[in-house]
């Protein structure tokens, strides 16, 4: 139980310097014998000398490609498109691909009764609490295949870069995969996570939550293989503490890191997050025999409300502030009706919670106006979730900047205007989140990309950072 | 063949001072032995002495009324909404009920390459250009059960009141079931009647329509028995003078005679119909992380078009001019993603077709400058359909007219703000429409409702106007 974590931060700093080339050459040679702490205990640090067995411990980060190519085939949609619904067939069988990469990892596999996956790798005290990364692999339709993805098997890799550097962890190390970050299928966010950390809010809203085909959460989780039981939802719950660390690895999701040039985003805080669904209800009928003083068509109602949620937005004054309509659907949606319905979802965030409240207030002040211009009902002002920001913790902070500069990569403090699980991992565990540049900042569509060296570049941080951790 | 029309008008007349409950007591008496025309030839008109064997001749609206509910179960949604989509199997159903009820007229019956379907009732001379009434079944999402129906069900009807009269057509008599009067699988209306009436530009069309399955028309008619050889399509075509004349019997779908107390709607012109497809494209990113500055959301252009089309219409300063936009679409359709396309489906009707024209420029215009102030693309501006009204022919006015009076129903002559297949056939046939109350104007909804008592002054009116324009 010698192992210094310097010596260890020292092999992977080597990683630095070596010629991905020759890393790949080598890649079919045996598999280093694991070593004990002891063995790397006095390794002597020499920049200029990189022996052979030491280059075996570099991110395989063709494989991790390959694997997230693999991954991006469980979809919905057609390629490049990836569209992975909770639950669905294709859910399944990506759940399935990423057990087994846990264990192939050597990680001890685990599923809650919502299906969140935990992998498992014990440390030498693991009675303390464990240090978690992970992200999760639903994709909104037509999206791509780099978000979330790249910190579920970005994670399992950082996993076997430290087995095969031969560290050993103190406090246990675990892969996570979050059930449904998305809200595609039941219009709930990081459904996952939020009962990780404890939502009873969330727990009792379940047992009434159904999709847009009138299917109910239970049902739909027990065709996946998940808990039926309603009561059993509580055991989702986790105890503050058990996490003495979470890390998240993630595309930006935006476009800063690309333009400036700079490897790793290490994010301080997560803007707060709301979401709103709005029903507007008229009396519809026939396209060509109502005339226009006659109607209240709940169509024209959601398109007004769409552009003043735009122009809400705007007025914050801030650049922080963003107001997004991706949800508008019109009934009967046909071209000779006019809508009778209407049903909206907004998304709005800020990295100031109360600017984004003014915001809200001022889309229900709107709604409410337009609902009374145009005689038609507001039948559902629903804010379905209404999150605080979160705040990394500097010491995970601290970690991943200290990663980062031992490895020479380029880092910036950043903010993450997506949200993600680790908003609400920070409820329960000190949190922090690496980012690593995308193509011109897209996600949530086809061409998102990420390449083999910002990928490379993100394990490697994330490995040292849970090296880090797990022996602090 | 001495028939007289007088004499059978005045059968008909009698009708109007039946006691319904009288008749529908009399109802299971046997059926009356088919008369020849010289049975009624000397027929005594005696308003106030009804024999027994004419009451038969009433309409019988309560078979009627349980037809159209019969129907109405043919349906891809819950009562009381009816969904009957062009070839689905519930159409295929529905035609079938439809031929069954034909044959049960005495009609010979018989189905072109796209389903239009024909029951003729031989004239004695049958070479002269049948008398055609006829409406569709198809209906659009949520709708009722009416709109089309009753001009179908109800034309049967007025064949079997024909015939229960004992009247024999000279010029034949046709019940046309139109296929896809509604828009709704390929985004084409009145499809089987502008076949009918030679659009060779239709025809040419379907070769490479789908629907939003991507389901080509012709695997879809194959599916349902009928064309999928595209060669065979001109056979739809009918000369010119094939009919003599054509009348549609329908519900208004807008509230006039219901509000002014009249029984019967004598249509002069129906409206002309336009209706346009546009898109818009834009980059689409992650709702929190694309800042509002670098966003082009193909949703806020289609909101905008949406009110845009409202103000052009409202500028028309005519209450004649209307305009709708029944489909907006978003893609990817999620809540955390800005919109990167999104699809509009416009209606846009006039009684002048200039003034429908200039709105139609307007749209044009506002959907530029729209794409070009939210640097959107404007990929798709078609105008699918922009047809010219149509007018009734004096003769079938004249017909009309007649019938009502003599039927002492009071009538006024207005203009169908929807549009019929009554608007192709006028290109091939002399036509007329004939309007009957509905529920509050209400079409295309579940609360579409007609009376009994409307409906069966409906089809008396048709049958007489048949009947007049049979022996002319």
């Amino acid at each position: 139980m010698g192992f210094k974590l310097s010596s260890f931060l020292a092999t992977l700093l080597f990683i630095c310097f070596i010629n991905y080339d020759t890393v790949l050459s080598n890649k079919f040679e045996q598999d280093p014998v694991t070593k004990t702490m002891h063995d790397f205990s006095g390794f002597p640090i020499q920049e200029t000398h990189l022996p052979n067995s030491l280059s075996l411990l570099s991110v395989d980060s063709q494989t991790l490609q390959k694997q997230i190519d693999e991954l991006s085939t469980f979809s919905d949609s057609p390629a490049p498109s990836v569209t992975r619904i909770l639950y669905s067939d294709m859910d399944v069988l990506a759940r399935r691909y990423v057990k087994n990469l846990m264990g192939l990892a050597g990680l001890s596999v685990r599923e809650d009764a919502v299906g969140n996956i935990f992998g498992r790798w014990e440390g030498y005290e693991p009675e303390i609490g464990a240090v978690a990364t992970g992200s999760h692999i639903d994709a909104i339709p037509y999206s791509g295949k780099y978000d979330g993805v790249v910190g579920v098997l970005g994670a399992i890799e950082a996993i076997n870069v430290l087995k095969r550097s031969g560290f050993k962890p103190k406090k246990s190390l675990e892969v996570i995969m979050f059930t449904s970050e998305e809200p595609t299928r039941f219009g709930i966010s990081c459904l996952g996570s939020r009962l990780l950390a404890g939502s009873e809010e969330l727990a009792k809203a379940l047992r009434n939550t159904v999709d847009n085909q009138n299917t109910s959460f239970f049902d739909a989780a027990s065709f996946a293989g998940y808990e039926k039981d309603e009561e059993k939802l509580s055991s989702v719950f986790l105890d503050k503490g058990i996490y003495s660390a979470f890390i998240e690895l993630h595309i930006e999701q935006g476009p800063i890191l690309e333009k400036e040039g700079i490897s790793i985003g290490v994010v301080t805080a997560i803007a707060a997050p709301a979401s709103i669904k709005v029903d507007f209800e008229g009396n519809g009928g026939h396209a060509g025999a109502v005339l226009m003083p006659d109607r209240n068509d709940a169509g024209l109602a959601a398109a007004e409300l769409a552009l003043a949620v735009e122009k809400h937005v705007l007025e914050s004054g801030s650049v922080d502030t963003v107001g997004t309509i991706g949800i508008m659907d019109l009934h009967p949606r046909a071209i000779n009706s006019i809508p009778s319905k209407a049903h909206l979802e907004i998304d709005t965030r800020d990295i100031e919670e109360s600017r984004r409240n003014i915001v809200i207030e001022k889309i229900h002040q709107s709604a409410m106006a337009i609902s009374k211009k145009r005689g038609v009902k507001l039948s559902e002002f629903q804010i379905v979730n209404q999150d605080p920001p979160a705040l990394s913790d500097s010491s995970v902070i601290k970690a991943m900047e200290l990663a980062a500069s031992e490895l020479n990569l380029t880092y910036k403090k950043m903010i993450s205007r997506a949200y993600h699980d680790s908003l609400f991992m920070a409820r329960i565990s000190p949190m922090g989140m690496i980012f690593i540049p995308c193509y011109k900042g897209y996600s949530h569509k086809p061409e998102e990309f990420a390449s083999l060296d910002d990928m490379a570049n993100g394990v490697k941080v994330l490995a040292s950072t849970l090296a880090k951790l797990s022996l602090h």
